[in-house]
């Protein structure tokens, strides 16, 4: 795969993301996938995705930068978002906060194989 | 450049931190670096530097993954060490940690311009 198809590729499933259009993240992420090491596959992909919207309903997706060589893509993801209660461990309690997360993942025959993600937590913490 | 080349580049800079051979900074860092959007130029990245080798001796730079597209890179790197007091505000107190640092650098005339850095401080937080 060369790396535009690979960068498309990616801001399709970013798409689906702020769509919350779950039926068709299997066409995404496989079956297998693993977030930080761990395998959740893909139920517990969506599942961890639902959670994190009914946490953060004006949650939304946005590439600040992205880097792909296949079958390795990097994204600093930038949010703007109102967490309803406690995120990460801290309560936010509905203030608006803005953080990032850079997150690098791997493809496996067209879908993520591997999420390595790092959510900037310090970035809120300081905001509260 | 190509992305070997970049690659080339960022594996020598990274090489120059775990050596410690600051006085070889500029070589590889712009006068005008920005650290998470702050101008810091290469005296404050030296300052930056030298202030975390005091706060962990120990302190070794790995990388874990990088992708490069120029004039674009984005590493994961991992962290095995032992901070002697507090560190990212934690208070470490001289044990082991590992952790992961997801960071993107954007280079200009051969030199990083700008670094997005996230340092995984929730994973420290989980193994005080």
């Amino acid at each position: 795969m060369a790396s535009t198809e690979l960068s498309r590729l990616y801001r399709d499933y970013i798409d689906c993301l702020n769509r919350q259009a779950f039926d068709a993240l299997a066409n995404f992420v496989g079956d297998d996938v693993r977030h930080n090491g761990r395998r959740i596959g893909v139920s517990g992909y969506r599942a961890m995705l639902e959670k994190d919207f009914r946490e953060i309903p004006d949650l939304a997706f946005r590439i600040a930068l992205v880097v792909a060589d296949p079958p390795v893509i990097a994204c600093r993801l930038s949010f703007d978002c109102t967490p309803v209660g406690e995120f990460l461990g801290l309560p936010v309690n509905g203030r608006k906060v803005q953080f990032t997360e850079n997150v690098f993942y791997t493809y496996c025959e067209g879908k993520i194989r591997d999420v390595w993600s790092v959510v900037d937590k310090a970035a809120i913490e300081a905001q509260l």
